[in-house]
């Protein structure tokens, strides 16, 4: 089926508009949907510049969809036209190997299939993301959208929701655990919200006072300044969970202190090299340093009930598609609170409300 | 009570015969034990020398310690005169605060007292360890031997068993499970050891093709040379938990990517920093990089239990007390399969069979 969107042609990453086909639904299980929201990762970013020299041109991301099923086939019993539903970070897996039996398809040992720019094993060709119009996925990786989520702004979950939601559940936060968040960004403002709504005391540490009024009107409970020395001394052993969502190169040795004994690290957003890491630090108190990828299709559909029935939802800003070179070079200056969101009304408007 | 023992008196480290008064068996849970084993641990050569700026002169180390009760406070009643009795790392902690109550000592809320070279809260000197006669510790810090383990052999269970046993079954080794070792040292020796019994498939990991036959001799079932590129590729994503015994700054980034999606690198050797840490290893295989310091006394019995049971011991080579000087210049040039240990009878003989 045709669609049209959004695609970056080459390293420039600039963004222009682009007409292709889909798949059309022909298994069993396919489900095509119209893209209703599209958030825009970071990651989106790297891809559309090459930054890691994956990328596959013309290249269409997102993998922050929410939509609304038009079209489902023979077998599909999970969702049916007309039903809101969600794609995340992948839209296929073997669904044989031990990771997938155990709900971690992303990381699935035959490798997942990512929602844009990855080799596409069923139609041998590469996948093109939530820019665009319309989608077909395999219903295993098709999310139902809880109704009391609004729609325009759940799309942020699909990716910086479950990546934070997943370590944060598997280090059991929980009523009176003490999370710390280290970055306020697109991660760093759904982990305090998501923390919070696990009943968590939650601190935000920055380098950036300014960011104190922020992070306590996401849900922080205090705000730690990284470049107070007194404060981080004070503070040190405080914590169960650090969540870090710094996406460059630091030093986690001012942090890892902060944590209780057996306390863990996980890190989201920095891939690749930190500073030298401190090994006493990790031996004396039993800690742990981790890292976290997304989470699993399960794992994303209870995070999604989870926000539903705790009214948590990303603070977004909604822009048009046309929009998106803009919003571009916004992110990369990280200047966003915290996520930017395409509604894709704005791709078949006549008339874009700011074009 | 008189004590007689060997002391290190300054920075050089050197040993020379040391005689001190111990406290007598005062409080109702008191035992007294005549020394009759002591390990050397990598650790004594650092406090020895202050490596770590903390030693206080006289130092009497050695927290590897095997004897038998003489006599028992009035309250005692896990053990009785006669008994065969091991003492570890660690002579007190408070035995109320949360770690304590789960049985993590080592991590006690007011400090844990070591063995040796630390503030004795009760007597409000500070600690002799067991290159000595005689010791009096509380019957909650003095575990039972049980006699299926040769006596001259055990004790390095005390600190190098213990240290590896304890992220071995926090990571739930067990039968088929995939663990690495990397050094082959006092920590490596036993590492192989008791993973092997645990029922792992164990890989020695060296830089050194000449630890191949030590390390099947000890029961590795294979051995990876950490030199050799292609064997490393091959062995990508191969191990669910890598211990890393070695004590120096190095660079965790070759090992990581060997372990298998959630797999677990457990620093017990290095107390300091390690090189740059690769983010992005450890987030797409939601992997982790931990330190684990020694165990808790109910891990410790466990563990000797456990090597009861499974025949485990340490390979050691034994020495009379006046050997210590030329046991630590050996040392610390790593010359020792793979741990000394010192026979106590020699300091009471009138002829040391080498003096």
């Amino acid at each position: 089926m045709k669609s049209h969107g959004y695609a970056a042609h080459d390293q420039s990453g600039d963004f222009s508009p682009f007409s292709f086909e889909r798949c059309d639904v022909t298994a069993a299980n396919d489900v095509a949907i119209d893209i209703l929201y599209c958030g825009i990762c970071h990651s989106d970013l790297h891809f559309a510049r090459n930054d890691w020299g994956m990328t596959v041109y013309p290249v269409v991301p997102g993998h922050e969809i929410i939509g609304r099923v038009t079209q489902v086939g023979d077998g599909v019993t999970k969702h049916k036209v007309g039903d809101m539903v969600a794609i995340g970070c992948m839209v296929d897996s073997c669904q044989t190997c031990d990771q997938c039996d155990v709900g971690d398809e992303q990381f699935c040992r035959e490798g997942m299939t990512a929602t844009y720019g990855w080799p596409d094993k069923i139609s041998g060709g590469v996948t093109y993301g939530g820019f665009s119009t319309n989608m077909v996925a395999r219903e295993e990786f098709v999310l139902a959208l809880p109704s009391a989520l609004d729609p325009a702004r759940a799309a942020p979950l699909l990716c910086a929701g479950i990546t934070v939601y997943s370590p944060l559940k598997r280090c059991g936060v929980s009523e009176g655990s003490r999370v710390a968040v280290v970055g306020l960004g697109g991660l760093g403002h759904m982990a305090v919200k998501i923390a919070a709504a696990m009943g968590a005391h939650v601190t935000m540490i920055s380098r950036s006072p300014g960011k104190a009024e922020d992070a306590a009107q996401l849900g922080a409970n205090s705000f730690l300044l990284s470049t107070d020395a007194a404060a981080m001394e004070m503070a040190t052993g405080t914590f169960d969970v650090i969540i870090d969502t710094v996406p460059v190169q630091h030093d986690i040795n001012p942090y890892t202190p902060l944590l209780d004994v057996k306390g863990e690290l996980v890190l989201v957003g920095q891939i690749g090299p930190l500073a030298e890491t401190d090994g006493a630090t990790l031996i004396f108190g039993g800690k742990r340093v981790s890292g976290s990828f997304i989470g699993g299709i399960a794992e994303t559909q209870e995070m999604l009930d989870f926000c539903a029935e705790h009214d948590v939802l990303p603070d977004v800003e909604m822009i048009d598609m046309d929009q998106v070179n803009e919003a571009f070079g916004r992110l990369d200056k990280a200047d966003v609170r915290y996520r930017f969101v395409i509604d894709m009304a704005s791709l078949t408007k006549p008339h874009s409300a700011t074009s």
